[in-house]
């Protein structure tokens, strides 16, 4: 057997999940560290570009049923020893005394219901929640955010649950949030933030980042006039895959470094 | 008799503060300390947000009929030693000679109003000037800033007096804006500024936060559409208490630290 | 005779300006020493507030018929060495080499209009020129930028000349400005930016960012709602003389020094 | 004949390089290093002032045929090492095995089309956005941005092809775009961001900066009020030449380098 390798992982996708065999014994002790590496950067980039604040996280997925997140804590204070493996049922491997996040079940459904997400970044930024609570859905308005156009569903956590105080706390509305974001990149969650996913920690980031300039500027667009060119859908398609975002990734990384000093 | 603690005294509230026995002695020297380190932080932290620049205040109780402040200072520069004793009529209880913040009374009549109030911010955020002075009043469009769905009444001075410089220098419109202010987390101050207050040092500075946040996104929510789903009241109680923001207060301080380089 | 000195200059205000003997001999060299320190520091704290960027100037009155002036150059780089003495004429007074501002004539015909004034910023501040190019009026939002409230007049140069590029770069223009500022703490210049003036370099700072502040809120505002509550003409002049900018100036003292590192 | 100077370049402009014999032999070492020293700047300060992020780029004009440009690097980490010179085809001159920028065909066919033209900026500037995919033309708002009353057009790449990635990613993709473009001093691209050309780096560059707050401005000006003064033809010719562009360029070149540490 190969040896486990993130990149390869990531390219290989969904089809080479359905291989549990792959998934029968840890990666390689070399993989997992690295994923851990690139993991508290991904809090600490999420942070230095403004999309988390002391709340939201960010997690990968090791392997087909486990995934990784930090315990409880800011995103731009996560170190590599603040990282826990959790089962898709949300719960640590090992035994744990640390603090999970109330709403690390949001990682757990998802990865289950999305075999192809490889990371996954919940957040509350700002100009994201306005879409959330209005009845204006997102539209695509410049390539670098061509993700948008397949969709960014709305959870309304009423529908699940009259009584709770808006968290994605348990099992069910974890599943429930899963269904809302079906098979698109993101979804906004009504009074609360967005969670988004990609097929490699980069690539969530990257939606992240670029998910809420696309809220910006549309809120600005649409301020402008009413009659708005969006992307195609022909144009969404042929941006599939085209989004460069590890050019972004090694200049954030230098921001993160910055950011931390 | 129990040393005094500040968690504790938090976590007793405002039944714990009807018995003034437990007051009518100095906290031990230690909490004191405590409470003026975290003190100077908060003023650090909410200069670090943006949520004050050269004025605004914040101030903690320290007693039932005590509470610490700074002498007139921009709170980005505050340091132990500006610290003062006040007594509810906000007069230093020590002789001094260093100059007091004009607007002192809206501690020392709030914290006579509000037993259950542990800190007090007084700021004069951008953001929430536009609530102030409109007749739009400020709604709760997120989790992290539920508490605005208890209501955030606005304090108009010119209906205690015609021919106010708009600063609440009197004990008498201290307690005009502490009898608007009820028993809400905040109010808005017409073309001036806000005051909000909390349970805690912490709760108080985290609000700040948020309240400043709420605004910014809801005056871009209703620039896109008419149509918006603020939290529900059930919301907004279940969300009571949960704000988690000692997170967020450790990340705020490692900013304001940096801030201060 | 007493030395001079800039306080208590900028405390007795115009009538002492009136009485053109005491200004018969240079100030000692002490305070022109203070005033050239205090000047470059205003640049500085002016780039570091954003209210200019690699243009826009700002100036300080040395005596009745002198003022001091960095030569061209963008305000964040203003050092002592800089500063150039001009008579009202805005000539040098010395043999000078080095370039000057083309719109020296701002402060020239500014003070001579107008002995009251002791400082003046000219500046392009990005949130002014919208209300220099629409027909909306500035009004004073909140009581830091009351004297919004004496009114904010808009300079139109097309009306001293249909063919002008834009800059006041003679002394006819400079008095045309002059005209129309008047006995007002500030003027924006349509599609140009603004000039504000105070009685000290401080206040003239001071305002000069709180300028900026109130066209950010007044927009925001005025997306709002239609009824707004400006300051009424009582808080305005209750207000007056009353700004505490002393405490902004320390602060901002601080800021410049840490965006200068 | 007379060893090749930047400046000297720049005042001749387009005559000068009517004379193709001035670029028969490369220009002498010194001058080359240079204008990599400001290329490597230019990079730098877009960076800085928010201008590109990951993506974007900067090209100057080596001889009448030949460009230099970064190999595909996000602009603030471009050195001077990564500066590949391209011929107008967008071939790199010399082997090459780093990658180039998929879009260097914005660069070789507006170097191609508009002899004038000594650098080209390229970015995705969040501001400009809106104005790309509404049908609301830019128009100048005030003097730094004068320029902007010689024309913005919009590039609309779907005229081109109904099957692109909204990338300019071929010669013939350059080519429309360049049609576009004309004579003006920039171009909006619908969906994707702007290209800005100059007659120097240091004025292309400049333009880049104000052509953003130009956008930032006319949008908030758009929502105060219908009735909006723009520069008329005259003034804005008046303007042309006259943008003291190097002064602005000393203060960015020193707050790149602090962004930098």
């Amino acid at each position: 057997m190969q040896p486990f390798r993130r990149r390869d992982f990531m390219a290989a996708g969904a089809a080479f999940l359905t291989s549990r065999t792959l998934f029968a014994q840890n990666p390689p002790v070399a993989d997992r560290r690295i994923l851990i590496q690139d993991l508290v950067l991904a809090n600490h980039i999420l942070a230095a570009q403004g999309i988390v604040d002391g709340f939201g996280h960010v997690s990968v997925r090791l392997e087909a049923e486990r995934y990784l997140l930090s315990r409880s804590l800011a995103p731009a204070s996560v170190a590599a020893a603040d990282i826990i493996e959790y089962n898709l049922d949300s719960n640590p491997v090992a035994p744990e005394t640390r603090g999970s996040y109330k709403e690390r079940f949001i990682h757990g459904e998802i990865y289950r219901a999305r075999p192809d997400v490889m990371s996954i970044v919940h957040c509350h930024a700002a100009s994201l929640i306005p879409f959330g609570i209005t009845k204006i859905p997102l539209q695509p308005v410049y390539h670098m955010s061509s993700f948008v156009g397949e969709g960014v569903p709305v959870f309304e956590i009423r529908e699940e649950s009259a009584n709770t105080d808006m968290l994605v706390s348990t099992p069910a509305l974890g599943r429930a949030l899963a269904k809302t974001l079906g098979n698109k990149p993101a979804a906004l969650m009504r009074g609360h933030g967005a969670v988004i996913v990609g097929p490699s920690i980069i690539e969530a980031v990257s939606r992240a980042v670029y998910l809420e300039v696309n809220a910006r500027v549309q809120a600005q667009a649409m301020a402008l006039g009413k009659d708005i060119t969006y992307l195609s859908p022909a144009e969404v398609k042929n941006r599939d895959g085209n989004s460069d975002a590890d050019r972004s990734w090694n200049l954030w990384k230098q921001q993160a470094a910055q950011n931390a000093k």
